[in-house]
């Protein structure tokens, strides 16, 4: 079958016809891929930039891949859960066996590292026409989200993500005096999927949204922006406009986009870090320290997702279609065939938020 | 009667006679000062170097001290709880009365900054020979540590500290395989009264502790360290010997203190910023927030305490003097009269921990 | 304008032209109702059972109706979250003002018993043409769910029981190994309203439902049943076939029909306290306190909502609109007309799952 | 060496000369037992009424006691937590290494119920003259508590139990408007260990305690109740006298002994099921439903602890040394050489409150 791979840590990504046979175990379910979707992981393994990717044991190359959905094909004896024609999820990282977290379905939490996570390290991914995998592993889409249901993993991250938010803050009280958090501003800094996703998902909590660029909106996310009722603020005017800040989440992993927006930090403010990146530096002082402790200010890096947020994605999914109609639809900005796989992944399109690849 | 009082924003303090004549009201006490302790925002006030700090309403002069004990003399119609003769501590902050939090007794989490803290911003402090103050802000201390007392008010700020520790880390699995936190490893920055607390009390919680200063220890921390089974290390040498953290602890406030020491995190750690200082610059770069976002890392700054937090405190204090005997003691190492509050509270006593003034 | 009016404690409800000429003020809106649900609390103060059913002060007369959602037809000066034209849903209960619960947005906790409820004591309902309100008392509905958004209140307080269920039995680790609900069972009793929302609750959060009655389904039972995948099961076969239950949530308020229950509970199981009933009596033995000892049982009693439970709730239907269709719909098996009103509010219609009042 | 051991399910104990050389393995540590405390499960146990006891696999004798405390005389291989010479208490239950619980060290809440215990399911106890454990079941004891902590195992089932009340209570604001529970009224049934415990440790968290029994207090009583601040209560007066409660905890186990004071009860109240009996029956009604329904009431039971609350139990006790000077030591009212044991174990001693045996 065809699939798209790569052989970290060289750069460069490939279609080629792989012979794959496996077999459906008692506990198992064969699926067929029906969509992938690229994320800037894809495109750092397929740069040599990220250097923590890496093939199975005993492989050589890794199928690339790990935003996807398929439906079922075959199940295996016992199962259950799931029968032919059902729509599904893969989730990526599957745990170490060893540390408390993996043991209670957190690898999300992994404390030793030795985790595998598809199409990234150690695991193939999701990149061809079909692949077998552990009903543990899947997660089901209703058919009324066909179209977006591939957008399960990268939400699944900022679902993960603003759980950690609301659970740091239960340190004290932080709901509004009407128990919403509508009297609480979030500023996001990025507008890509992942900044859209955080600035959805905490509207629906209730939260005011400003979506920070450091340029005026294409139409696609002035049309998003106003749809979801947040503001897109092009941070090259200034940020005198913006409001005092409870929540801000980069999403870019540059320092120098975020740090002069602590300034906006109400008492009691939480920074999220969520986007990684490299090479940019800037100095901090003892003064950002003391504001820091002086207002109980937190920060918390948050990374990867459990199943249950692969559950809660697909039902914010579901919530977002019936409430905004083609608003997430329309973030899907490409559908190509796994033939331009290799060239989608190496290269963003411009105008870009999602770019999909259609498998059948 | 004597108290020691400043006119910030202006350096200086001098010991006067006041006439401050209150009268006992129905829900009040009038308290008889035992000790005040000297702390740094003691002497960043005296200083003038504390920007913040300001008389009470109407008022040109600030009746220094917030850390205090003192004993009932007087009480007031309707006070069942506490009677002539019994130990007391002043809690510090009082709310603003607008904010949730203030509203639930949780001034350290005030939203508006309206507080007022006794001997800091807005309310006459402790150091002078007796106050009046409502049963709502004093916490009773047993006999037993009647030598020790004072010290509450510095130890609620490290209770308060470690709550957050223990509920922002609550956002996963962190206790180890016996439900204890006995494999997680703290680094406390700063071998001051305030590093000696955190060390005893993650100690009490079971966490294995290493008080870092870039020094050697003098002989009582060296003392101290031993009695609770905490290693005091000398950053000079190196940071090799240390073992990788879960948890952090800056008492400093210098950014290079604490940042070189990030490397020794694991997955899932969190750093806690409670010192504050000026001037100290350094550099990060997107590797770090890259760093802290693959491992779920968490930083929080934390300042003054709640209620609760000085009870909790008291029993910290009498658990500690069972256990230990006469470690705690042996961090006040000076004890002076009332007239030269105004030369200890401009100057630290070399080997100092913590210097009391005695007033009864 | 046309309301349909109590005289409580006394039974009978009339519809009756009422002179009530509100103003609407900063703050406020003016809302045209839509539709109005009638629960057993309406009909509990129509029979003159329900002995807390009170007028609002000062008046002879109480307008009922407490699940509502209308349109906005006016607002107030400074009105900024709500536009005419814009759906929306009131809540019920409104705070004492004194207790740290209602302080905080919580009057579901109220301590003191000092609050009102819309149409039941207090406070005039929703059971009239138009009414008006204070903004922080509304929340808005998408149009989407235009057709069902009467159904907010009774599940709001589905919602908050819900949430007690997880809060409380996160004192342990009651998540799964894949870290979902998913291998977790709940049993409710009783398959009206409550209970089939119960169960959509349950079922969209992971668990296994399965919906008890002590007959078998009507065919609307039954497709409801079949559409969310969950089991309806008659209780006159026995209990045999019945798996062992982790949640069991009562709806009928009769003890007679959920103790026997108990012995399908698994350790660490929680038992829910939503139905209200009177009469029934039953036996319970110290073995059962030994089985609640031995095995970490708990109990909860749930009774109303908090504001974000309404938002909660909004989302709920939306999600279901889009994932079941006409599922939530079909709930509502009859629409009358106000003048028919004191008629159905005075007798259940049999088949009766939801009954609602068309105003407009 | 000299064991008190049990036939289960047959009644009787008797002192036996036994063979059981030991080896002390890598990782473990051989204990000289100095003291086991007695409890009714042991006197259940031996009246053959305690039906679930049974002995190791492949033996037909237990070995009693699981209130243990011991000095530390042989160290294994690898072990560096403790040394000879230490004072130790072991846990009781040891978990089934199955369900998520046990694999997290929570096996209080194992939910297979395939654990052992000490002396009494599966496991020999520790009433002989030494034992051998792993160090991951042991918890070290301070020497200033050498005289009373083998009571740490039944106080480390109270610290559970209260934990499971501030976990539960946290689904609104329980504390009060200082952040303190000192608003907050507990009424404890029953005046043995386990009730004085739990009046101790509530007492310690700020609650005003009453204990309750149905005769006056026997002088110890008197002194212990005076002695802590709490109130000494014969229900047999009444219960007019009584304050409304916040928390019921039943130490009894007979429903008839606390179901009457539920009518104390203030709204968001919570009972906690302790003690365990057999026989007592007592008729409950479709009103008490309601009333738990409309004040949001939970009820828990409460059984085991972790090793983590073993570690607070030893610090409760060391803080009561400290600040309650004999009133613990008082509790332990008789101790008797282990050729009393079985004696003692069948029948309890006239104004008892707690039996211990001396071993060395």
């Amino acid at each position: 079958m065809k699939a798209i791979i790569v052989k970290p840590p060289n750069p460069g990504a490939e279609v080629k016809d792989i012979e794959l046979s496996q077999e459906v175990k008692p506990g198992q379910v064969r699926i067929k891929t029906l969509y992938t979707g690229i994320c800037g992981t894809d495109r750092g393994i397929v740069s040599g930039k990220i250097t923590f990717s890496r093939p199975q044991e005993n492989a050589s190359e890794l199928i690339l891949g790990h935003e996807a959905m398929g439906v079922v094909e075959e199940v295996g004896e016992g199962v259950e859960r799931f029968k032919k024609g059902d729509l599904v999820v893969p989730v990526v990282r599957r745990g170490c066996g060893i540390c408390l977290n993996c043991k209670i379905g957190r690898p999300d939490f992994c404390e030793t590292g030795k985790f595998v996570e598809a199409g990234i390290r150690g695991l193939n991914g999701f990149m061809r026409e079909e692949f077998v995998d552990d009903v543990m592993y899947l997660v089901r889409v209703p058919e009324p989200i066909k179209d977006i249901g591939m957008l399960t993993e990268p939400l699944s991250n900022v679902v993960k993500a603003v759980d950690e938010i609301l659970n740091i803050q239960n340190r004290m009280i932080w709901t509004c005096g009407d128990s919403t958090y509508e009297c609480r501003n979030a500023l996001v800094v990025g507008s890509g999927p992942i900044g859209t996703f955080f600035s959805l998902l905490l509207r629906t909590n209730g939260f005011n949204v400003y979506l920070l660029n450091k340029r005026d909106p294409s139409p696609t996310e002035a049309y998003i922006a106003e749809r979801m009722s947040t503001t897109f603020y092009n941070t090259t005017q200034g940020l005198e406009k913006l409001p005092s800040a409870d929540v801000i989440v980069d999403t870019t992993g540059y320092p120098s986009a975020f740090l002069p927006l602590l300034k906006k930090f109400k008492k009691n403010a939480i920074l999220v870090l969520f986007g990684t990146s490299s090479g940019d530096k800037v100095e901090i002082d003892a003064d950002l320290v003391t504001f820091f402790v002086e207002n109980n200010i937190a920060v918390v890096g948050s990374v990867n997702a459990s199943k249950e947020h692969f559950r809660e994605a697909v039902n914010y999914l579901t919530l977002w279609k019936e409430k905004y109609g083609s608003l997430v639809p329309r973030m899907i900005t490409s559908m190509v065939s796994p033939e331009n796989g290799p060239e989608v992944v190496s290269k963003k399109i411009p105008g870009e938020i999602k770019t999909v690849i259609k498998w059948s």
